[in-house]
């Protein structure tokens, strides 16, 4: 089967966690908007798809399947494509890593736009000032403490205590991160051996090196959700 | 089997959906800190159970599954309560639309904590003004008329052409709205039918609506993540 991903052109995004787990795995997919331009979306946005109405991109088409939702299309394709352990239990708890995952992805991005998504970062930057300073010493301390321990838990060196989809996108997750926030990172880093020591684990997987070498794979920009704003950043 | 339901005392909170879902399909469920306090919780948060640790509450134990994030939680009970219909495509689009739901709940949360969660709403005050009236004048028309077209494309009565826990967190999501913001709600509700006229229906299933005159149902609070600050909402 060849998967169709939708996400919006010009930033990896949420869509970024997705293309890596169909890299991964050598999937054959398209990425439709990117071969297409963003309006080969708005069909699907607006409802031209029998079954499924995605609020949002990423979504992904599998045969007659359109999911919507990053967790929920990496559920599917971690089963789909053996990017998670067998049985209940495992497939299960990726889903909750992942989504506990998401929810530092949304808190990263309402850094930069603690007001409104509709909003430019000019528009609420001294806002932004407030809760990023707050994301560096609580939120991130927080959330990668927690992942190092998972890590911990299990053999080490996977979420899982083997590949997954999760290995995956928390590579994704420190490489954001370590763009967005390269001070604040650096100050945590001696913290997170094993998380460390995983996202290099993740870039030296033969398909994930030849991707990130690609030009497939976007650098980082102000316009996505891993943003470079120095003033965001600790001081240096 | 009994399900153990962890969730803190006081609040609705997230564990609502949960508690919704077991109400309304006659499972048998323990309320375990309700039963013995916010301390109960700890051992599962410090990592006491094999194989997962949960990031945060509400979670889930059944039989030898540990399971968190809300999401998650319905999407296994979805299938175990029978609140999903069959089906490998409604239940990944179940799963969708409630992620959907957990996505407004973090942003309606946010309207009143759009700094940091650590901090008082009193703290955060002349930022909450700001991201508050961009939720009530950009996101919940937006969300909620995303669900309100969920609802026509199906059968007008039912998320997913049948009953499902979906429907029951939508339920909950406009109950909690009409609490937090009545206003905005009463100028919003008219482009809304389908919404409105679900909430009523699942407030008038029997087991719901044993639930919702019991004390086991809560009333809102200014605790939880749905509160009524009438400076949040649109002026009289």
């Amino acid at each position: 089967m060849t998967y169709e991903l939708y996400y919006w052109t010009g930033i990896q995004g949420r869509g970024e966690f997705v293309r890596l787990a169909l890299e991964d795995a050598g999937a054959e997919y398209v990425d439709i908007a990117r071969e297409h331009g963003d309006k080969a979306m708005e069909p699907f946005l607006e409802g031209e798809h029998a079954e499924a109405l995605p609020f949002a991109p990423p979504f992904l088409k599998a045969g007659h399947l359109l999911i919507a939702q990053t967790a929920a299309i990496l559920d599917y394709l971690g089963q789909h494509l053996r990017l998670v352990p067998e049985g209940e239990a495992r497939r299960i708890h990726a889903n909750q890593l992942q989504l506990t995952i998401a929810d530092l992805v949304t808190e990263v991005h309402d850094s930069h736009h603690p007001i409104a998504a509709g909003l430019y970062y000019h528009d609420q930057k001294p806002e932004a000032a407030r809760r990023a300073a707050d994301l560096r010493q609580h939120r991130l301390p927080k959330y990668l403490g927690y992942f190092e321990r998972v890590l911990e838990r299990a053999d080490g060196r996977h979420a899982l205590g083997a590949h997954s989809y999760v290995d995956l996108s928390l590579f994704q997750l420190l490489a954001g991160l370590d763009y967005a926030f390269p001070h604040a990172m650096a100050r945590l880093r001696p913290r997170l051996p094993r998380l460390a020591a995983l996202a290099e684990e993740v870039a030296a997987r033969p398909r994930i090196a030849a991707y990130l070498a690609s030009p497939r794979r976007l650098p980082f920009n102000e316009s996505g959700i891993f943003r470079h704003y120095p003033e965001l950043d600790d001081p240096d």
